[in-house]
């Protein structure tokens, strides 16, 4: 890893730069794994047992007989930092945009593999009881969240608000969401055992930069002359575009259950940008022959921080936030049951017999089997 | 509210003066809590539906047919900070009871309406990714909490890890925990519509402060001549008394199914004290004839805050982390599950006909109605 004083303000600029180091991460991250990977068999004393292939994927799921159930937890990440700069700049508060990506965190995450969210819970941790008495920012969270919910059908259990005062800083909170769901019937199961060569990768679009890369996205922000203020495209200022909230892409996936498509496999493109396209542990070949038009907003980061496009496919979503591996018959079907639900999509490529790969031909990058190391 | 700076500072130490200021948190919690209850008829477009009864409970409860599947996100609280300062006087790490807790904060609350949790999944939010890199505590976190779920027979799902420099303070830890579970059979619903007159009180014994009060705790050590090395009793210092991790119940509630002793309801005894013994929304009168041994810290709390009875029990769990109430003629098999388990227990009281109350005979003090507004 390379320190940022090292490059001049005008460099590249690159994840790891803007603050985030994997390398301390990691080994703890590989501990917790392993400790928690120990833990599945008790659910043989419960009369339950685990679906292995689902650990390393997106979301944990156990068999309990009739189906599958799915859990998960989620953290928004740095996003609700933009908006209380944007709060300042603007008076406008953005928490209603800041639930949905929180919720979609979870969501987006539960749904890949096969699971109908059923239940969210909210964890809003605050520096201090005083974050609750802005009334406006209040209000916006708990009518964001709402709609997020109604938009995924989900019920919002409860949940928990703490004022965390020394552990979370003050006049901020630290949101995160959990979700349940099952999987129903359990032929919908989606861990991964049915993607192979031919399959067709239709991408879902991304509204923006949803709550991946906000690291970069902040750090960028020194380097703009006006700031949050400064022009994305006409009239769109670089903090409003990047407070675009996340999609929430069930609307999608129960859509195509209900139309006969059954993901053979899917993948939520969230951190590590398009190298998610090769989170399934198989060794195939992904090429891309179309990509999607970039969001404004990505575009503006990948110029400002002088990203070739390699850089800036492996960490942000460029244009795509969601990945779905379905049989080829199935593809164009794919795409208008997501533009039914809004959401635009497009036959993006195949799946094909050879090495661990993305090929992503329009723009002449390669990525190799090393580029992602999640399990 | 009575400001701290209106007392003495060798006065009377109560909750409000520790800095949690619940007005200004209820508010929003009342407006997410109607949203919340707007979100329950979305389960009905998957074929399911809410346990209405379980709002305003301990866990959200769903009907998906063939058995209820709950689930819950907890806070560990303040509890960090605790092990933070003993950390820096004593050198060790005390992580894996920091981990303990945070799990029992959700198992706990899970258990309450007669759930069998399944699948536990971890919120470990650092202020940074340096956090992470003090191997001996990371690995401390990661032992207590598989050692946790290890004891309460769930699996670890998985959960997140996310590095929130500039929302989680600088070398600080965002610790959280939700858990799903099943209800299973159906009849081990437990969501109070069984309670009534007659049925006996079981209190389960708690292993000091457990998760909650930790804000007075904290406060209360400005006052001590050794701060948390204070001894509370010949050899054990304040510090570690007060980091002795909170009792996982669970094992005892499946014990006392397998048994044939299905609670009429439960309240977990967090918060408020042993005002959660009115968490019930019946009018019921609750006399206790007999109280626990109060746990040495607990005492010595009472003692250095100057609290009154009534003040102690309002806000600490004064020995007793976990009420069953149960039919009478099940109170005594209750008491034996429970030590078999490993836990101590008292038949402590009885339900009786008549206003909401609380009876604390041996102290001579009440609650009433007013005391506990959680729903």
């Amino acid at each position: 890893m390379t320190s940022p004083a090292s490059h001049p303000a005008s460099g590249t600029l690159s994840y790891e730069q803007a603050g985030v180091n994997y390398d301390l991460i990691d080994p703890l991250k590989v501990a917790a794994q392993r400790a928690a990977a120990a833990t599945g068999a008790h659910l043989a004393h419960h009369g339950f047992s685990e679906v292995a292939a689902s650990r390393g994927e997106s979301a944990y799921v156990v068999d309990v007989g009739p189906f599958y159930i799915a859990s998960i937890v989620e953290c928004l990440g740095s996003k609700a930092l933009v908006a209380d700069e944007m709060n300042k700049l603007t008076g406008k508060s953005y928490y209603d945009s800041i639930a949905q990506d929180t919720i979609a965190m979870a969501i987006n995450d539960l749904i890949t593999v096969g699971a109908t969210p059923l239940v969210v819970q909210a964890y809003w941790a605050a520096g201090g009881s005083d974050w609750f008495s802005d009334a406006q920012r209040a209000k916006a969270l708990v009518d964001g969240w709402k709609r997020a919910c109604d938009t995924c059908k989900v019920a919002w259990g409860g949940g928990e608000t703490p004022a965390l005062a020394g552990i979370v800083a003050d006049g901020r909170i630290d949101l995160a969401a959990s979700c349940t769901g099952i999987i129903n019937p359990r032929e919908r199961l989606s861990v991964g055992d049915k993607l192979g060569a031919g399959d067709a990768i239709v991408l879902l679009a991304s509204s923006g930069i949803h709550a991946n890369g906000l690291s970069l996205a902040r750090k960028l922000v020194e380097r703009l002359p006006n700031g949050y203020l400064t022009e994305v495209e006409p009239g769109v200022s670089y903090g409003e575009a990047l407070l675009a909230p996340t999609v929430l892409y069930s609307p999608v996936t129960e859509a195509l259950y209900a139309a006969g498509v059954k993901p053979h496999y899917c993948a939520n493109i969230t951190g590590h940008g398009w190298r998610k396209l090769l989170r399934h542990p198989a060794t195939l070949t992904y090429r891309i022959h179309s990509v999607p038009s970039v969001t404004p907003v990505l575009k503006f980061m990948q110029e400002h921080a002088k990203q070739d496009d390699k850089e800036a496919y492996s960490t942000l979503n460029m244009g795509a936030g969601f990945a779905l591996f379905v049989r080829a018959e199935d593809a164009q079907k794919t795409v208008v049951v997501a533009k039914a639900q809004g959401i635009d999509a497009i036959v993006a490529g195949v799946v094909e017999a050879g090495p661990k790969k993305l090929i992503v031909e329009p723009l002449g990058i390669e990525f190799g089997d090393d580029a992602l190391q999640l399990r």
